[in-house]
């Protein structure tokens, strides 16, 4: 029958046809779209015993409208990064009930019982001691299992086939990657950075660096990565007691370098502690960067014994671990400075009573990370910079 | 109708139902194969005006038979790599009059008036002033315009996914880049060499250096690769007065690191130095890692110009070539290991009247290349190893 929008109307029925759910009359729909790029329904049952989401993705950017197209196969690599979580960490994602690639619509676990983090964090709230741990482990698992280290090199060139992800890819390179350097009319900042906007766009060790991280984000395929693990792609909460932790929307998965997925978080953790810093909530947001190595190196090192080419020896690991370390830094600077002078700013600096200095700090450190990220070998070092 | 085996006695009919050749009668057929893998058939008119020939891979390795089972889609890379070469350096590959992908088969101009270069230096010939800048710039050529620098983003991830070969990168992967260094039933070597064999085999930062080669083989997807560049890989002669140099053979193309071909046609001139030296014949043989590399450098740097990506700079170019070189170097190591002490050794050295002493020279370069490629930074500094 091809590709149709689903509307709250259509729900019901989906589910039913889908083989989710069956009695139709007790499903209560609502919208909870919140997202820049799909739509989200919750359905409920009447006693509240039940629920599930359904999200799909428009063959557009939803909040932009037809007007900004963008195909909707991104569902595609969506479902399948939650697949390849799921073999490795199903603790750490929705659980995922079905996904139709012809409507390109996942059914999924309701998380409305979950808070996304940064909104927590906006909020004033702390970390806790697993959410960073947690999302470090989360990107060991993903990234170990889908490099050479935990695929067969066969199973790897059918991943990274498969994976490929061109238009999501393009987003980055450029939005992340390359305009906030550039006059570019995406980019926009606060009239107090103006100097620094400037200076960063006549740098050009600053734009030799960024286009060494460009090409590495473009050429290097270690793993498959979440691809846009901030802040905002994680729900946290409790249940039964419990610390839960999950990742969402991997949408932008794709097999590349696997400091991407660390650094980007990293950017998301140091910009919440400028915020907490101008507010004086500072809680233990200066941890969350050394608690998310830790939680990554932890397990990568736990799963190495268990790889699937023992020519890659301990003294590989150590190296490449330290590569994964400088990439993720250099990635750190590049994702804050994109966040403030380039097209997507971050609500933890924007709802800032005054965002200016707060927001000078952050791009100072962001640029500091991108230079300097061969000698910045430790969470110390950066602490120190900070 | 599917896959068949041509005979001698198909390849008339065959040309015909192709559509290259009209008059059956008159074409003379015969079986030239050579190389490893495949079938090589001639076909030529009664009086010697047209030629032609069909190349088909096997569905095994032939000299081989059919115990070593080898999908002949490999046959499916080589076309692609051809038709890639052919759109931006035709003078240096022959011309590919059509491919059957359901056959296997390529029909190609024939090359019998050429020689093998490697063929020709084992005789004593040298390598004249054409044939290694010849090769740089094809390696250029074909790596500019296929890498991000050449192609836009989205072009390259489909080429990357359409080029991904499992089951040839595999065998580099194993006989080139990681048996030399264990101990593996594909190993041979002299006796006057089992102390050196038994050195490589327990130094174990030779493996964690070759770890690294290969793990940037499996994943530096820069551009594509033929992928197998040595002297056999290559024929020159001499067309209408002029120099002729052709590459063939590119079914181990793949999308990798492009220092990963200069680095094989770099170990096979050195090798042949060593064999030169041996025979007291040495001529030009020195001067053609520099002329390759020259080669190369003059011709991506004559590219950079058209790049698509102008957010890659000339700061970022210098910082790239660096990394091709060093690259090249290292692969250049291993892949002169892996002749001596691997599975595959080379003519130039085994059909020498007392092989040992240059293929011990050879082995100690090999190691020095690999352990010392970030310090040999200049043609030169090679120079002085050798």
């Amino acid at each position: 029958m091809g590709y149709r929008i689903l509307e709250t109307d259509d729900i019901p029925g989906y589910l039913r046809d889908r083989g989710h759910w069956d009695d139709v009359d007790d499903i209560h729909v609502r919208e909870v779209s919140d997202g820049n790029m799909n739509r989200v329904f919750l359905a409920r049952s009447t006693d509240g015993s039940r629920s599930l989401a359904v999200k799909q993705a428009l063959p557009w950017v939803r909040v932009a409208g037809p007007s900004w197209p963008m195909s909707p196969d991104r569902a595609d690599a969506e479902a399948r990064a939650y697949a390849q979580i799921a073999e490795v960490a199903p603790d750490k994602i929705p659980a995922i009930l079905g996904y139709n690639p012809e409507n390109h619509a996942l059914v999924m676990e309701d998380m409305s019982d979950l808070e996304v983090l940064r909104t927590l964090l906006n909020e004033g709230a702390s970390y806790g001691p697993h959410t960073s741990a947690r999302i470090g482990e989360l990107v060991a698992q993903l990234s170990f299992t889908t490099s050479d280290f935990g695929m067969p090199s066969a199973d790897r060139k059918a991943l990274i086939a498969a994976s490929v992800s061109p238009e999501l890819c393009k987003i980055t390179e450029d939005v992340v990657l390359s305009e906030p350097y550039l006059t570019h009319e995406h980019n926009h900042w606060l009239p107090e950075l103006d100097d620094l906007a400037a200076e960063f766009r006549a740098d050009a060790a600053l734009r030799t660096e960024v286009a060494d991280l460009r090409h590495t984000f473009m050429t290097s395929a270690q793993a498959l990565l979440h691809g846009d693990l901030h802040t905002g792609s994680v729900m946290v909460g409790t249940r039964e007691g419990a610390p839960v932790v999950r990742v969402f929307d991997p949408e932008f998965s794709f097999v590349g370098p696997i400091g991407y997925d660390l650094g980007l978080y990293w950017a998301n953790a140091l910009v919440s502690e400028e915020r907490a810093r101008a507010l004086g909530t500072l809680a233990d947001h200066a941890d969350q960067l050394r608690l998310s190595w830790d939680g990554f190196e932890t397990e990568f090192r736990r799963l190495w014994p268990t790889r699937v080419d023992t020519f890659f020896d301990d003294a590989y690991l150590d190296r490449f671990l330290r590569r994964v370390w400088t990439d993720a830094v250099g990635y750190a600077g590049t994702e804050i400075v994109r966040r403030i002078i380039g097209f997507a700013h971050l609500t933890d600096l924007t709802t800032l009573p005054a965002p200016a200095p707060a927001s000078r700090r952050a791009l100072l450190l962001g640029r500091e990370l991108i230079l300097r990220r061969e000698e910045l070998s430790t969470a110390d070092h950066i602490r120190a910079l900070v």
